[in-house]
């Protein structure tokens, strides 16, 4: 048997897509580089003829789409997950090229699942959205005009996976076993409880903590372990 | 003044387009990576009204774009040509991937026009089209289904151009000055005026001679001081 290969373990998310030719398109792009899985969160019409029609003969990708009702369904069981997004943020995420990004997507899928996630046509993602995302992947573009097609940024994404895997075998290995996104959203829902009933964090405005919870945990790209051993030390708390 | 950036010796050239929707998303996918120069041969809708919507922003690209009668005018001036090709070819022309091939055009970009031709969606270029130019240019795809969308293939190479800006002082430069395309096509046609009148060719069976010579003279990339010797050879011969 052979391994699995990593352009299965990368799946692309396409949230709040408007246009559902733009989600046949990207499911066509997506099958001109050798990917197949799609997850849609909340799109405005699908299914749909137009995007029928735009995935040319990447039909069996829009049968086989998972449609979500949020991003966090869509993200379930992946390890890292990459916002792909025209405009800087102020979060304190790692920012890679789509050059580099790519690397570092496919280097994860070599044993984790990842997504690489996209916003809808006009606003692109949300701070919410991006903040559940571990890095962010920014494609280099005319300073003046940087807004390319969402089924268009997909296709460059998926091309530089593509070229990626050619250098596979350099990128290092990580050493330990990543956490996945649903593993670092029990810790941070764990925190949070503790943080309450504590009375550090008034469960009314929980804004800001959350947001700065979820920034570090991406940042740090926990480990499963890691996850074991924080979790462990708040329920000792907890006593 | 500033020297000319290399994006501006750039052309785009789409060589007999059928949807105007492809038209509009190309000026699009230009515009994002900061080149304006469109060259459109026999498109069979042009102007229109889906490739304006397409076009997003990019109307001033679709506005002062050329619309020409062949693929001889639109390579007019340039001095290398790529054609952008997913199937492998008979021809002895160079062949380059994407990211080799943006490199190759981009360091020709400092000194001389350049065309980057993409054919046609269903049947991309005919072989007449890409002997016409220099090199071959082939984006990496899934040998099972590598049908990129025209538009997605034109945001792929003119990504990759911007990609190759940042390392364009590494390039070699050439040491002579390249010969345009027009100078190419008169040595060709001097040498086939001579090859008739003296018995060699016969005009009615033109086909492998023209198209013999024409790889011969794509591989050799001939400097404009070389032009003007073998023309000055044709014409002793002649006397």
């Amino acid at each position: 048997m052979n391994p699995p290969h990593p352009l299965d373990k990368v799946r692309i998310v396409l949230s709040h897509t408007s246009h559902p030719g733009n989600i046949g398109a990207a499911a066509r792009a997506m099958k001109t580089m050798g990917l197949d899985k799609l997850y849609l969160v909340n799109p405005k019409f699908f299914p749909d003829k137009e995007a029928e029609r735009r995935a040319a003969g990447a039909w069996e990708i829009l049968n086989t789409a998972v449609v979500c009702g949020s991003l966090d369904e869509a993200l379930k069981e992946t390890s890292l997950a990459a916002a792909v997004t025209a405009r800087p943020r102020d979060l304190s995420h790692e920012v890679f090229d789509a050059r580099q990004g790519a690397r570092e997507v496919l280097g994860n899928a070599r044993q984790n699942q990842v997504a690489l996630v996209f916003g809808n046509e006009t606003a692109g993602l949300t701070t919410a959205e991006a903040s559940r995302c571990q890095i962010l992947v920014n494609i280099p573009a005319n300073p003046e005009y940087s807004s390319l097609n969402l089924a268009s940024a997909v296709q460059v994404m998926v091309y530089e996976l593509r070229m990626a895997l050619s250098d596979l075998a350099s990128f290092p290995r990580p050493s330990g076993v990543a956490a996945t996104f649903d593993d670092v959203e029990l810790l941070y829902r764990h925190l949070e409880r503790l943080a309450i009933t504590r009375g550090f964090l008034n469960p009314e405005e929980p804004k800001r903590f959350e947001q700065r919870m979820r920034r570090l945990f991406a940042r740090a790209r926990l480990e499963k372990e890691e996850v074991n051993m924080l979790r462990g030390i708040l329920s000792a708390l907890e006593d």
